[in-house]
């Protein structure tokens, strides 16, 4: 995976699987991947010293909820804590960007996911033209100070971009209004983010070229096969952990040698 | 279920699964339970109006941990939560006793557990004598005020006691003394609480007969196996979920008839 990236060229990364990728044996590697995080969580959540932040960015129908599903349903939730960042309210608002953001972040033994994030601030609010590119470079400034101090206090964070292609979020959010079993999650400003591609690839970009510093970099997942995204994750993230390599702590027994 | 309890003896209370119930039979019965409350869940979430909480009582030793870990896991982490309530600290201590507890409850379209809950309040805290008997009435009042509030706001409250024998209680904390996998759950207290059993036995009988309204009655759950009562937890949830019966919200689309 990619440390810095500087200019990247997201029409220029793949959104498939290599070819050499067989999708049953995929399938078959990812169950076993998942009984391994299952036994590795228990070991974080024993050992309570360290934790993992998981940030998962990805435009509209990108398929962020799926992954979730996909990759930690099966691991024990007393360890897995899921948050959701939709539009700020009012009292958030009244705060600085990464205030509701911090109280969010993990505990000693916990795994956190974030579905979507600070970056946000960085994203949306440039494409709506909310800041200016001052603030978004401060802004960028602002996030690395913050992903180290969470680094430095025990937090592995692992950021995650899912890349789709602008052919298949179309195809994507036109399902939203043809399946009825999807239709639910339609919501009218769909039409509208249909046609912006274009401008949410470039503020992502300029996200990769500032708030990737060796200790935190992204990583970019090849997005249209649910399949194969899912497994990218498990896979980094069973990784991480098998780096990590929490222990079960001593006994707090005493007794006679 | 029993909705008022009455003076509750918890020692005539079954505490194994009853004669006709067969092992197999049930586990091949959770797997199914366990995949309807998938898609339950996923109704739920999607509806986005109501909402379930499990609050999770029992002795120690009486097996929240796992039945969290049986029940829940496989469910989507983004719809469900769990929050343990361990000793509170300074800051929670500064305010009243459900403070803490009412930050946690769930939003619409969420499931919260609660693993311990606003009853150690008037049960640790008696046992070790901390409030006298007016204070516990008080707070048993204030406590059918809380969880009436929430029902009357979407929450459907459901009760859980693991009613785990003196006898399997000891034999399970002997175990994290003896069996090496288990002894970082050992705390230095352990050898003390094992005695108590009686003293948390006539407390909890206390909040079985003030804190079970018809609207939100206590679940006494047989719980010295852990198949039978992860299964009991289960299918009252699954039987809620289907009583509330959520469903997918109406399209947001508008098109031509």
């Amino acid at each position: 995976m990619n440390s810095t990236l500087p200019d990247v060229d997201l029409t220029k990364l793949p959104t498939r699987a290599p070819k050499h990728v067989h999708k049953d044996e995929t399938k078959r590697e990812m169950r076993k991947i998942r009984e391994e995080l299952v036994e590795w969580q228990e070991r974080l959540y024993a050992e309570n010293k360290r934790s993992i932040l998981v940030v998962l960015q990805g435009m509209d129908a990108s398929g962020k909820d799926g992954l979730i599903r996909r990759v930690f349903s099966g691991i024990n939730p007393q360890g897995v804590r899921v948050y959701s960042f939709k539009e700020p309210t009012k009292d958030e608002l009244a705060h600085d960007f990464l205030w509701r953001i911090h109280q969010r972040t993990p505990g000693h033994g916990m795994i956190h996911v974030f579905n979507r994030s600070h970056y946000e601030d960085v994203l949306v609010t440039r494409v709506d033209k909310l800041i200016d590119d001052a603030t978004a470079k401060q802004r960028f400034a602002a996030i690395n100070h913050f992903e180290e101090l969470l680094q430095q206090a025990g937090t592995t964070v692992l950021k995650f971009y899912l890349n789709v292609s602008e052919e298949e979020q179309e195809e994507r959010l036109a399902e939203r209004v043809n399946n009825p079993s999807k239709q639910w999650k339609y919501e009218p400003g769909d039409d509208h983010k249909a046609g912006q591609w274009p401008a949410y690839r470039q503020v992502y970009e300029d996200v990769f070229k500032h708030c990737s510093p060796p200790s935190c970099p992204w990583h970019l997942v090849p997005s249209d096969q649910n399949w194969y995204k899912a497994y990218e994750v498990a896979r980094t993230l069973r990784d991480t952990l098998a780096d990590l390599n929490p222990t079960y702590p001593e006994s707090k027994l005493t007794r006679p040698e």
